[in-house]
C-alpha cells in the first residue's frame, strides 16, 4: 500500500462491461410487459401551417387502435427546459412550427396497427411563410413564429467586459474572420424509447434519458403531478450526448395514452425521429474581431454569434451563453465583449451536443487565432501557450480556475506530435494543425431550485460486511460514471471495489442526483460518493478504535485507541502508526452492525456561490476547468479534395483520472465525433424545411474505419474543488478537435474554408479559389 | 381523525393488485436473459441404491448440450436448512436415497434439447433394500440409509413437564386414542424456479423463495462464498407455504452451471419435481392419552409422535418439535409428556407446510377431545372453553401469551354458527364439528446467528416530501405483506398511504429480513416497519417544531413549540392542543431535506429472549400466540360416504387485523387448504416407493366448488408484544380446520375416521362398520 490511492487512477473493469458484452444488459426498448401497447408520435408535415382540421375517425376505425390523441386531450401547458422560455405545447395546438412538430400520439396493439392508423390520420393546413435561416428570421415583415419573439429574436446577449474599443485602440494588430458551423446531430446508437404504466395515481416511466431527476421534475410540472407520483427509471442507455436531456412527446406521450388506455405504452423514435426530434447541435454564424500586441498577446475579442435556435427554446438559452462564455477560460484578456441573437425558425429545435455550444466558437476562434499567428509570423501553439491561461486565475465573466494547465497541454501535445519537426517542413498535401479547447466540469447552477445539493449518495453494507451498495442517480449513459463512482466510493470507504456494487438510474430505489450533462458527474456525483464513502470509513474507524487490541508496555491496551490512530484501505484497517495492527473492515462492520445498526454513510455535493454577477453568468460557472490541446496530421487530396486524418496527439488536463482507460475512451469517442463535424456531418433540409438525410446512410457519421491512431495523453495535474482532484473530461474532449482539424487542412492546403463541413467539395473549390488567386 | 389510526384496520388495496391482475408483475419463471440456458436436474429412478456408473457421454455429444454436473464436479460438503443435521449433498455421492434424488443437472440452448439429454444419461444403480414407513425403518435389521442415524432414527425429542404418571393417578377419566397424519403437499401456484448468472466473482440469484436472507446465507455456505457475494432477488412469488424456505437443487445448480458456461442458467421445476422435491407435510402417527377431572379439565396429556420424514432432515427437527409444542398453548394443563421419534425412509424428504407440524396433531388431538367431552356428555365446545388458556398465562414449556382469548373465539364462534340449535338436533347424516388452533407469531430464534435484528426496515423520503420508500426484505409470497407493511409505516410516519412504494425482495436494495416462514412478517418486519415509521415522524416532528408558528397572546411565538406538543397524521403536522395549527410533512420534509439531507428512518426488531430453557425450547417460542375456533357443519352421504361442507364460522384471536380483508383472504385460503388435507389430499407412491400422483389430476386439491360460504370472523383483541397489537393469521388459521371438519364428520356420522384423509371410501367402511357393531 505505498501508493497513495488503491482504487483511484487504475483501470479497473467496467461496471456495466458483462452486461453489454453478453447482451443480458436492457435497455429501455429491450422491456417487455403484459399488454403492452405500441404508440408513435404524429407530426406536421408543413414547416409553418396553421393546423385547420384533424380527422382521426379512419383512423380510430382501424381494429386494434386503443387510443389517438391530439392537443384537445392533452393539458394546454406550455413547458421548456428553460423556465424562462416555456414556449412548447405537448401537442401543436393552433400552428405547427416545423416540419416534424408534434400534432398527436396513437396507440395500438401493435406497431403495424399504429403505422396504419398514422396513413389513415387527415391533417388539414392552411400553409403560413417559413424562414429556415436566422437572416430570414430576422427580416423585416418576416413571418412571426411566436408572439413573444418579436421578429423571432428568441435570446439576445451582451455580455461586455472591460474596454474593448479601447484595447482596440491600443492593438498592434486587429483582425476580423467570419465562421460558419453546421447543425448536426448527438448519432446515439440507441434511439429515444419510453414505455409508461400507472400504478395507481402514480406512473412508471422507464426512459432512455440523462437524468431521472429532471424528467421527474419537468414530467411532473407538466402533468400537474407531484415529483414522488413519477417513478424515473433510466434502464442502460445507449449513448445520449445531451440529446437525451429534454422532455420528449415520448415521455409526455406514453404517460396519457397509458392513463387513457390502462395499459403499458412503449414509445420508440424511429431514426428519422430522433433527426426531427432529438434536439442537436444549432447551426452559428460567428465573427470574431481580435487585437493582438505584436508578440501576439490577444488585447481584446469582439465575438458576435448568430444562431439558428429551430422552433423552440428547449436548452437554446444555455448553448447561446455556452457560445461565447468560455472563451475567456481558454485565454488570457480581460477586454471581451460577446453578443449573441438566437432566432427561432421553422426547422428542428436545437438543443445541447457534446460540449454545448462550444465546438463551433471553438473551431471558429481557433482558425481566427490561426490566421492571426500566421499573420504575425508566430508558430500557432506558441501563440497559444503565450496567451493560456492558468492555475489561479479570475476570468472578466467571474470563472475562477482552481486549476488549469492549457500551456503544459500545447507543450506535451507539441513535443509528442513532433510539431516542430514538422510543422512548415511537409510535403505539398500534407497538413498539422493545432486546437484547444476544455469544458466545465459541471453547471454550478440549478435553475429551479437553489436549495437543494446537486448530487447525494448513499452507501449501504451488508450486515456482514461481505459487501457495498452504492446508491446514486447519476446516470452512466455508457460514458462509465457508474464504474469511476464505484472507485470513488471504494477509496472513500477505504474497501475493495470488487466488493462494491452500484444501484443508480432510478428515483425510488437511489438518491437525488441531477444526471448526466455538463460533464458534472464524476465531479459532482463523485463527491457526493466520495463523501458518503468517507462518512462509512469514519464509522468503521471509530468501530475499530473500540475493538483493536495493541500491545504497550508489553502488555496490551484496549479501547485506548482513538480513531485518528487509524486508517483503512482495501478493506483492511490497521494503524498508521503500526501498519501490523490491524483488523479486517468486514469483522468490524459485522460488531458495527450488531452495535448500531444499518451501516450507512451518505455524502453530499452543491457547488456553493461560484462566478460572476452579471446577467447569464450562471451558464459557464462551474467548480472547475478542464483544458485539452489537440494536434493534428492530416493529407488532403489535390485532385478531389479529400481529407484524411493520419494521427492525432490529445492531451486532456483532467485532473487525476480516476480511470484512465475511460478517459482515453472518452477521448477517442470525442475525436470520433469532432472529426464528424469537421469534415463529413450536416443535417440537410430541403427548400420547404423537410428533413433530407435523416438517417445513417445518407447523414455521414464517422466509422472505424475513419480513424486515425489516436494518442491520448494525460496531464498528471490536480484539480483542488474535484473529488481526489478529478476533473471533467467528457465533454472539453470534442472542443478541440474542429479547429485542430481545419488548421491542419489549411496548413495542407494554404486554403482555408470557413464554413463546416470541410467537404470534399468545399475543400476543393477553396483549393482552386487559392490556385485562381495566386495566379492573378 | 377521530378514529385511532388512519392506515391500520383499513381494507387498502393490495400493493400488489395491478400487477397480478394486468400480468404485468413478473414471477421468476418470466424473467429472460440473453443467452439463457435451460436446466434440468437428473433425478435417481431408485428409492435406495448405490450409484455404480453415470455415463454421459451419448448426452454430452447432444448439439446445443452447454454442461451436465455430476457429484464430480461439485463441491462435496453437506447442508441442510437445521445446522445440527446437515446430511444433504449438492448432488448424491454414493448412494441414492429415494426415487426423485438428485444425481446431478444438465442445462443446454433450449428445454428440448434438456429432455432429450436427460434420456440419454444412463445411471448403473445397484438396488438396496429400502424403508418405506417409520415402522419399516424402526425396525430390527432394517437397511440403513445415513450412517450417522441408527436405526433409521433422525430426532428423538423427549419433552416432560410436571407429572403425567402422578396426575393419571387423580384422573377421573383417562383416555387413549390413535390417528394417522398423511404426507401432503403444499399446491402453490407456481412451481419453483431460479435463474442464476455471474457478475465478475458475485453470483445474482432470481429465485421463488420465501427468504432472500437464508437462501443467501445457506447457498453463502455450500458454495465456500461470502453472503455479498451472492445476490438474492426473488420477483412475485406464486405461493410458498413453507416450501419455498428451503435451499433447491435448483438454486445450486443453476449458480453451478452458469459458472461452468458463463451464461445465466434457468431451472424450474415441473409440477412432479415439485412433488419430489417440494417438501411438504410430514405423515405422522400420533398417539394421545389424556386424563381429565369429571367436569372435564384436563389434568395431563401424554403425546407420543412418529414421523415420517423421508430422505433428509430439512426443517424436520422444528416439524418435529413443532409437532407437540404448541399443544400447551391452547389447553391449560401442568403435566406433559411429549415424545416424538423422526425416522428418515426412503421417500421424498418432508418439511415445512402451512401451520408447521400443527395441522395433524391439532386434528388428532381435538378429535380426541371430542371423545372425552362424549364419553363426559360436556358439550364439545363447553370443553374446550373449561380448558381454553388465557391472557397473562405461561405454559409448562415456558411460552408466554400475553394476549390469548381461545375462550372468546369459542364462544363466538359457538353463537355466529347456532351451534346450541345445532348440536345434537340435525337430521341423520348432517352434522356440526368444532375445532381449535392457532399459531406461533414468528420464531423467537435465529439458529446461526443470535446477535442479528430479525427484521430491519429503512425508509427513505423524497427530497420535496412527496412520497416515501420503505425498504424491507419481508417477502410478500401472495399473502399480502407489502401491503400490511406498506399500512404499518403510514401509520408509523403520519402519513399517506398511497404516497408510499415498498422495495423488498432483494438482498442488494433492501434491508435484512429473515422472511416469509413461521408467520413472523405481521408481527417482526411490522414492529421493524413501524419503528422506523416513527423515526422519521420524529425527524419530522423535530423539524416541524422549528418552523411552525403559533398564536400567543394575540401575537406569535415561533421556534419555541417542543416535539412533544406535534403530531403528524395522513400527511398532516398539527398541532395536539390545537389541530388547526398546523403544516404539511411534504413542507417540513423538503425544509428538513434542505437543513439535514436526506430524511431516513430505521428500524429494528429482535424479540429478546423468550420461551423456555429446556431442550427445543427455541421451536415455539415466539413473541405472541394466535389461537381459533372454527365451526362446520357438513352432510355425509350415506350410500357413498361422500363428505360435503355446508358452512364454516372461523373466529381468529390475531390482535389488531391490519387489514382485515388480507386476514379473511388467509382464513379463507387456510380453510381450503385444511378440507383438502382433511377430506381428499395424501401424495401415493408405490410399493418402490416412486411417487404415484405428482400433479393436480390425480392428487385431488380443493376448487372454488369444493368451499362451503366461510365466515371469517376477527376478535377485536390487542396483542401487547405486537406492533399496533397485531399478531399472526396466516398459518394458525389451517390449523383448526382438519379437526373441525373430522368432528363435524363423526358428528354426522357416529363413527370415527382415524387417518387422514376423511376418504369416501373410509367414510363409508367407518358407517359400515359402526352399523355392523351396533346391529350385533
Amino acid at each position: 500500500m505505498s501508493e497513495k490511492h488503491s482504487y483511484v487512477g487504475k483501470n479497473l473493469q467496467r461496471t456495466d462491461v458483462l452486461d453489454k458484452v453478453t447482451g443480458r444488459g436492457k435497455f429501455t426498448a429491450d422491456l417487455k410487459f403484459s399488454n403492452m401497447l405500441y404508440g408513435k408520435l404524429i407530426y406536421s408535415t408543413h414547416a409553418h401551417a396553421r393546423i385547420l382540421n384533424i380527422d382521426t375517425s379512419e383512423a380510430e376505425k382501424l381494429p386494434g387502435i386503443k387510443a389517438i390523441i391530439t392537443a384537445k386531450d392533452v393539458p394546454s401547458i406550455r413547458y421548456g427546459l428553460s423556465p424562462a422560455r416555456y414556449d412548447e405545447n405537448i401537442f401543436c395546438i393552433d400552428t405547427v412550427k416545423f416540419y416534424g412538430d408534434k400534432i398527436g400520439a396513437v396507440c395500438a396493439i401493435d406497431e403495424d396497427t399504429v403505422y396504419e392508423a398514422l396513413k389513415l390520420i387527415k391533417v388539414e393546413y392552411e400553409a403560413l411563410p417559413a424562414v429556415f435561416t436566422p437572416a430570414e428570421a430576422a427580416a423585416e415583415g418576416a413571418p412571426q413564429i411566436f408572439e413573444e419573439y418579436p421578429r423571432n429574436l428568441n435570446t439576445e446577449i451582451h455580455q461586455h467586459f472591460g474596454d474593448c474599443d479601447k484595447a482596440q485602440e491600443e492593438a498592434y494588430y486587429v483582425r476580423t474572420d467570419r465562421f460558419q458551423g453546421q447543425r448536426t446531430i448527438h448519432g446515439v446508437i440507441e434511439p429515444h424509447c419510453t414505455i409508461a404504466y400507472w400504478e395507481g395515481k402514480r406512473v412508471i416511466v422507464h426512459a432512455a434519458h440523462q437524468s431521472v431527476h429532471y424528467l421527474q421534475h419537468h414530467l411532473a410540472r407538466i402533468l400537474g403531478m407531484k415529483e414522488g407520483d413519477i417513478r424515473v427509471i433510466t434502464p442502460y442507455v445507449g449513448g445520449g450526448f445531451g440529446g437525451k436531456l429534454d422532455v420528449s412527446g415520448l415521455d409526455i406521450s406514453a404517460i396519457i395514452l397509458s392513463k387513457i388506455t390502462g395499459q403499458p405504452v412503449k414509445m420508440a423514435y424511429d431514426l428519422e425521429e430522433v433527426w426531427l426530434n432529438g434536439r442537436g447541435r444549432h447551426g452559428m454564424d460567428m465573427e470574431y474581431t481580435t487585437g493582438v500586441t505584436k508578440e501576439g498577446k490577444i488585447l481584446f475579442v469582439k465575438n458576435e454569434i448568430v444562431i439558428d435556435g429551430g422552433a423552440y427554446t428547449g436548452l437554446g438559452i444555455a448553448s447561446a451563453y455556452y457560445a461565447g462564455a468560455l472563451l475567456t477560460v481558454l485565454y488570457n484578456f480581460d477586454n471581451y465583449k460577446f453578443d449573441a441573437y438566437r432566432y427561432v425558425t421553422n426547422l428542428p429545435p436545437c438543443g445541447a451536443q457534446r460540449g454545448h455550444g462550444q465546438p463551433h466558437p471553438r473551431y471558429a476562434f481557433e482558425s481566427h487565432l490561426d490566421h492571426i499567428a500566421e499573420d504575425l509570423g508566430i508558430d500557432p501553439i506558441e501563440i497559444r501557450i503565450i496567451n493560456a491561461r492558468k492555475s489561479g486565475d479570475v476570468t472578466p465573466n467571474g470563472y475562477e480556475l482552481k486549476s488549469y494547465f492549457l500551456k503544459e497541454a500545447n507543450e506535451l501535445a507539441r513535443d509528442a506530435s513532433g510539431w516542430k519537426d514538422k510543422k512548415g517542413k511537409m510535403a505539398k498535401g500534407r497538413g498539422i494543425g493545432v486546437g484547444n479547447g476544455g469544458f466545465v466540469s459541471g453547471a454550478g447552477f440549478c435553475q429551479y431550485r437553489t436549495d437543494l445539493p446537486h448530487s447525494i449518495a448513499m452507501i449501504k453494507v451488508y450486515d456482514d460486511g461481505s459487501h457495498a451498495i452504492v446508491y446514486t442517480n447519476a446516470v452512466d449513459i455508457g460514458q462509465g460514471s457508474d464504474t469511476v463512482l464505484r472507485q470513488m466510493a471504494a477509496e472513500g470507504m477505504g474497501y475493495p471495489y470488487d466488493d462494491i456494487s452500484i444501484v443508480s438510474h432510478d428515483t425510488d430505489l437511489a438518491t437525488l442526483d441531477f444526471g448526466a450533462y455538463a460533464s458534472r458527474q464524476t465531479l459532482m456525483a463523485g463527491w457526493a460518493v466520495k463523501r458518503a464513502g468517507e462518512d462509512v470509513k469514519r464509522k468503521i474507524l471509530e468501530m475499530a478504535a473500540e475493538m483493536i487490541k495493541v500491545k504497550e508496555d508489553g502488555g496490551y491496551r484496549s479501547g485506548k485507541l482513538m480513531p485518528e490512530e487509524l486508517d483503512c484501505r482495501e478493506g483492511i484497517v490497521f494503524m498508521k502508526q503500526e501498519p501490523a495492527v490491524k483488523i479486517t473492515f468486514a469483522e468490524v462492520a459485522r460488531a458495527y452492525f450488531v452495535k448500531n445498526g444499518l451501516l450507512i454513510g451518505r455524502g453530499y455535493y452543491h457547488p456553493g456561490k461560484l462566478g460572476g454577477q452579471h446577467k447569464g453568468a450562471a451558464v459557464g460557472t462551474s467548480p472547475a476547468y478542464s483544458s485539452a490541446t489537440q494536434v493534428s496530421e492530416v493529407t488532403v487530396d489535390e485532385e478531389t479534395g479529400m481529407v484524411k486524418v493520419l494521427n492525432t496527439w490529445d492531451v486532456h488536463d483532467s485532473g487525476v483520472a480516476i480511470n484512465p482507460n475511460l478517459l482515453h475512451g472518452q477521448v477517442h469517442g470525442a475525436f470520433a465525433m469532432g472529426i464528424g463535424e469537421t469534415l463529413w456531418e450536416k443535417v440537410m433540409f430541403d427548400e420547404k424545411g423537410k428533413l433530407l438525410n435523416g438517417n445513417y446512410a445518407e447523414y455521414r457519421l464517422p466509422t472505424a474505419l475513419d480513424m486515425p491512431p489516436v494518442h491520448s495523453m494525460i496531464l498528471d495535474t490536480f484539480e483542488p474543488n474535484g473529488p481526489y482532484g478529478a476533473k471533467e473530461v467528457g465533454e472539453g474532449a470534442t472542443t478541440p478537435t474542429l479547429g485542430c482539424v481545419a488548421n491542419a487542412v489549411y496548413d495542407a492546403t494554404g486554403a482555408r474554408v470557413s464554413s463546416l463541413p470541410l467537404t470534399p467539395e468545399k475543400v476543393w473549390r477553396a483549393m482552386k479559389e487559392k490556385r485562381e488567386r495566386e495566379e492573378k
